[in-house]
Parts: C-alpha cells; structure tokens; sequence
C-alpha cells in the first residue's frame, strides 16, 4: 500500500450483537483497517458493542473494553450502527432512535424489515440518513443493491428465489438419497445447516420475509410480510420428490415476487412454497445451503445471482459492503437510494394467480376412475399435461388401489381449489396426497 | 402511480452513438419517463444525440431533432454524457473534455477504459464528477457495481469468468456439434452471435479488455491492457473438445484475474486464455453466448453471476442504470466510487504462474517413448495426473504413430515452457499438438 492513508477525523461505529456474524464484522473491521480507510476515506472507530451476555468469550477481534449490555448507550454518538441482534424489539426502538440522533443504519434484520420496514424508511428519509440491508437477503449475494441500482433504468417482471438454505439442504437431500423429510432435517440440525428450533425456515417464514423486501424493492411498492402468500415444506414426501424425477423436475422451495398484470392493471404476487422446476432450470441445480436469485427484467433478460445464503462470513462480507457504502457517504456527502414506492401497485391474492400443477391421488383401481377424474378437472377447465398411474400394493382383502400423478398446464388457482373440493366428494378418489406447483417452464 | 412527480429541474443528458444500444437507452429514457423521474427526483431531458449518418432511419424513440453530427456540440451544456460510440478517439478526447466542463460520464466503452482508464478516472477525480460504467463488463450482468460496492468490505483473491459471448457461442457450437473452429465461427456469424470481422472476440482482446477493468476494480490496482496475457480461441481443434469432453471437462475462454502471493509479495495475475474446466464447475454449463463471472472472496466465498453479456436491451439496462445511479446523485449530491488504487501490487507475468496443463502429443508409436515423455516431463518437475494414448491411423508405409493426450499436476510455466522445448527437439516427438491450461480444480 503505497498511498498515504486518508487523513479524515474517524467515524464512530456501534455493532449491536456480537454473536458470528457481528464478530466476523469486528474481525475484518480490524485485520483490514487500512484497506477499509483507503476504500472510505476515513478510519472505522468502534465505539461500542452491545451484547446480552457480557461474560461470553468472542475471540480475539471483539474489544472486551467496548462491550456493554446497554444498547442504547452503545448508539449514544454513534455516526454508523450495525445491528445485528435481530428481532423485532429492541432492534426496531434502537434503530429509530439512532436514526434520531442522525445515524446511518447497516442491518441484517430481515424479520423487521419485512414486518415494519415503513417505520425504518420514513425514519430514514426524516432524518437524511442511510439505511442499507444487504445481508437482509441471501446473504454474500449482491443482491439488493443490483435490485435498487444496477437494474433501476430497467423494468423488472419476476423474481425467483432459492433464499433459505436450510430448506434446500433438506430438499436437495431428500431428493439426493430418497431420504424423508423428518430423516433429512434431522441430518440437517446434525450438520449445523438447520437451528434447534428449524420452524421459521422449513415453514417459509424466513423465506417469506425476503419476498417481501425483494418485491418491495423490485415493483417500487410497499409489500409487507402480512402480503406473502406463504407454503413451507414439511408436507413435501419422497413420493413427491420421485414423481418430479420421473417428470424431469426437482422440488424446491422458491420464493417468487412477481408483475402480474390483468385487463391494463399491475398488481404485485408475493409467494412462498415448495415448486417443481425442470431440471434445465438454472436454479434447478443449486446444491446444498446455497442460494440463487434468478430475476427476469425487460431489458436486461434473465440474470442469476448464486452463492452462500447465510454463515458468519459470508453474511459479514454483504454488512461490511453496506458500512463501506454508508461510511464514504459520511465522508463524501450524498445518500443512497430510499425507499422507492411511488408505483403504489395492488397485492394480487394467491387465488387469482393462474399456474400449473401436480396433484397426487390415490383412487379406486376400477375402470373409468381415471376418465372421472379428468372429466373433473376438464370442467373447471384445467388441462392435464401429463399422467401417470400406478398400482398402489393393497393387504389381503383390502380392495384394489391406484396412485394417479397429473401434471397440468396453467389453471386459475382457485380452479384448482374447486376441482380438488369435487375431487375429495368423489367416492372414486380415496386420498388427495400432493398438490405442488409448477414453475419456471 | 400515485405519488405525485418530484418537482425539479430536468437533467440535461447527451447522448453519443445510437446504434443499437443507443437506441434502445432513448426509447426506454422516453417510454419510462415517469418511473425514471420518479426513481431520480427529476426529469431527464435528452438534449443532444450525436451520431455518424445523420439521415439513417432510427426508429421512433430517437428524436430526429436532437441529432447532430458533433458530438462537441452535443456534450456542452450537458449534465451527464452517455457514450456509445465504442473506439479510442473521438470518444476520449470528447469524455474529457465533458468531464471538464462538469458532466458526469456513463460509458460502455471496454477498449478505451482497459486501454487509457487512468486519463478518465483521474479527470472525474479532479472534476468531482461521476465515471460509471457498468455496461462495459458482461452487459447487463450486474458486476461492477457488486465488486465496487458489494464486496467493498471483502477481500477478493480471484475472478474466473466467460465475458465474451461470441468465443462461448463458437465453443459452445464445437463442444455440442463436434465442429471444426472454422465452421462453428462460420454458423456463429449467421446467426448474429459474431460480427463480420470477428478478430477482437477470437482473439481474446475483448475478454482482455474486460480482464484489465475487472483486476484494477478487485485489487485496487491499476491495471491496463498491457499487462493482460491474451490468447483466443483460433487454434481449439474439435481433438481438444473429445480429449476434454474424456476427462469429463469442457473448454471455455476464461478472462482471470487473480491475487497470487508468493514469499510474502501480493501481486496480480491478468489473463485469457482457452482453459479446460471440469463439467461439475457452475461456468461450466454457461451456454451459447450468455456470459458468467465467478467471483471467489474471503469472507463472502463463492458468488456466480450470470446472464446476457451483450446485445443491444441487455447493454441498455446496465447503462440505464448507471445513468440513474449519476442523475440521483446530480440531484441529491455525493458521488461514486472512486478509483481505487491504494493497494498498487505489481504484475505477475504468466511464466511465474503455476498452472495445471493438457498436452497432446504426436509421436512414434513404438516402446519407450511414453516413458521418455514422462521422463522428461518429471525432469521439468511436471508430475502427470491423467495420460490417454491412441494409435493414428497411418497411410501405407508411413511409421506408426500414435497421439499421446497429458493432464498435469499444476507447475510452473517456465517450467512446462521448458519441457516442451526439450519434447519438441526429441526424436520421438513428432509434434506438439495442443497445450492447454486447466482450470477450477
């Protein structure tokens, strides 16, 4: 480094939560300090680290000397805070507050972005000071500042995500050994790549969270958490994963913001559940914990994004990209983008949606049952793409049973909710088992 | 749109060149005028469009009155300067001296960026004016802002990425058809995938250009063209896609920049070339003339991005949004980035490099000789990873001969360089057929 370093008074930098991600954070702020004052054009000076546990060994980065359990006191003059304990309480009242006193914010908070993020951009915007949340959103991937900037001349039709890691660990395992859902968590929680308490991942929340905020960005509209349509996948089988196989199809759980319009109106669809993609899909191979975004704009066509969703790391890389930002703009004037919602569009509800399905059954093996259950769907006008039945093996005297898997092409959703209503009167269908959607073709 | 329009001055925006690109950037700037004010906080108003042939027919969108042929008249009085006119001059003379009267600049112009950057980044420097250029790296691939900005925290250590869609498409074509260079180039031509005089992309100086404008981004170094290693794709024979294709890998033009460190000394490594890639790496399934770019950091680990790295819309939306990242920063004041160049490592040459190789051999087919190639090989301290021998039919009379194909463990190329010297004055070689490096392992 042969450059002299910037000689420019140092920004005051508080870190709420010190738990991985906070300590890689404190970490790199220090073993690449100088390369951080050259990049901002000023020295990075933590001024406090709020924690809950102030006992609690964090490695040789974390300055014992800064640690406080008042978070409140660690935002007191603060110029940047980087809050990383996330939750809705305290975070939100801190943020507020340092806002308040003028402060930029950095924060990885998807579950309060999603729920009141309108709170932190007015709050923003009132003061005149940044709020960037990169790491809120798969991770390492550059994702939100591509969204906001790099694609703000475009127009932007569908976003579709593979944004939690845990849940396509599961989904990429079951379909890899043919394991069950509860085997392949389990595998999971033993391999780190699923918490204790896995619900707000194999549930969808989580990925839920980040739908919102990507479609709030994407459509310039205010989408909330509250607006996603939201699916996990603990109701996903082996027989699924199978089926989709023999169709050429891998199951994952995607979340998908999308354009829709209708008779001359856009409205915004928000949606989280398990899908089935061809297996040429880009996304279809994204292995493991990884996530990929894949986003379809007018202009720019087809884009994808990939790399690791989540870890101390690689979620460090994304908040430290963000403070750098916020940081020159402390030094060298000018705000980033703010919330951008002035397009204002409606929410489209699930069931106006039209998309393809695979539906499950298990029916009577007798004749005509097959030539009912199409007559069914053709009357609420679904087309079948493709079918397939098999003999399910019955017990000594049980009568004779078939599984019928049905691919369909486009159908209204609420179509579909009708034809499985008649479906499940009928006395020929013994079982609805799986209904999944289809994406991406 | 419900909120109301922002009420500020217009922008005053000249644009040079409008082929293709620059069409497509004015039918968005008028067909999106309220969404782009809206995303700014004021108009744009073009007020120059400078092109060569006044009276060719650009379609609706081009406003024939703002039309001229001097483009010195249409940068003054501009606020921002859009140039697509490609080349070294007129476009450098015209961007400084737009610089100079206070325009910030939106260019897409690789050659001249890799060629002469320096000149360009030192006048927005001492103008206080914006240089994006987003468009001149892998088209609408989001790129340069994601390793300006994205990984402004993080530490980058190498970039692997197809960033020519003409030398992918011609691969691409060889590796799928089994056809010869001449014939793949023939039908990549027919199909629009590469111009009529092709030599910039088959001979690498494309992916070069790139190569120098992504190494001086990633390692705050200033890196021109020169110091780039450059070779294309002309001499890849359908023998090397079959020996490729055997060791379960493909071959791809790959632009490199890498962080190599020996002995304590950083220093940067800038390179094209045709590389063998195993099926498994993600670039390795980048397809026809889409483009890729693989990104390894320490802390953010392995990101892809991937998408349409030319073509007229695709281009368009990474101009689009460069011009509103400059006209929000017109109006709300700061800037971008800066150059970055405090890190100043030197130039690695290619010759210091370890790297692992594919060497096809002709030789006579009689006992010994694959000893003796191995023996010479290990002299060099080459150790061997994989060899294939086959016999080559010969006419009657000739000597038997027989083509020897050799995958190495990594070794430094003085030291192949060597070995290949010393093969070559060998009796029992008859001929060196290919070598080529392999890379993603």
């Amino acid at each position: 480094m042969t450059d002299p370093l910037p000689d420019h008074a140092p920004l005051r930098v508080a870190v709420l939560g010190a738990g991985t991600v906070g300590a890689d954070v404190l970490r790199v702020i220090r073993t690449s300090a100088d390369a951080l004052t050259h990049r901002i054009g000023a020295p990075l000076e933590v001024t406090g680290i709020a924690v809950t546990d102030l006992a609690r060994d964090r490695g040789e980065h974390v300055d014992r000397r800064l640690l406080t359990d008042d978070p409140a006191l660690a935002i007191r003059d603060a110029d940047i805070v980087v809050e990383l304990m996330g939750g809705i309480e305290p975070a939100r009242t801190l943020l507020l507050e340092a806002m308040a006193h003028g402060a930029s914010v950095v924060t990885a908070n998807k579950a309060l972005l999603a729920k009141d993020g309108v709170a932190l951009y007015e709050a923003a915007d009132a003061n005149g000071v940044d709020l960037h949340f990169e790491a809120a959103v798969a991770g390492a991937i550059p994702l939100v500042r591509p969204i906001r900037e790099s694609l703000a001349g475009d127009h932007i039709q569908k976003v579709l995500g593979i944004v939690n890691g845990t849940t396509n660990y599961v989904l990429d395992a079951m379909t890899r050994t043919g394991a069950s859902f509860d085997d392949a968590l389990a595998t999971a929680k033993e391999l780190g790549y699923a918490e204790a308490d896995p619900t707000a991942d194999i549930e969808g929340h989580d990925a839920a969270a980040k739908a919102a905020i990507l479609a709030s960005l994407a459509f310039h509209t205010r989408v909330s958490l509250s607006d996603v349509h939201c699916e996990g996948i603990t109701t996903v089988t082996p027989e699924d994963i199978a089926a989709a196989g023999r169709m050429g199809r891998v199951i994952k759980l995607l979340s998908i913001v999308e354009r829709v319009e209708e008779e001359g109106t856009e409205r915004v669809s928000a949606r989280v559940y398990p899908a089935m993609l061809p297996d040429s899909h880009p996304l279809a191979s994204v292995s493991e914990a990884y996530n990929a975004v894949f986003v379809e704009a007018d202009a720019a066509g087809s884009l994808m994004f990939y790399g690791q969703g989540a870890g101390g790391a690689p979620t460090a890389s994304a908040v430290l990209g963000d403070l750098v930002t916020v940081a020159r703009q402390r030094v060298h004037g000018g705000f980033g983008p703010r919330e951008s919602r002035y397009a204002d569009l409606g929410i489209i509800p699930l069931d106006g949606l039209r998309n393809a399905f695979y539906v499950s059954l298990t029916v009577q093996d007798k004749p005509g049952v097959l030539a009912e259950v199409a007559g069914t769907l053709s009357s609420h006008g679904i087309s079948i793409s493709t079918i397939h039945q098999e003999t399910v093996p019955a017990a000594e005297g049980d009568p004779e049973r078939a599984r019928i898997g049905i691919a369909t092409y486009r159908a209204l959703e609420s179509a579909l909710e009708s034809a499985l209503d008649d479906l499940d009167s009928s006395g020929a269908v013994l079982g609805i088992d799986s209904v999944i959607r289809i994406e991406g073709e």
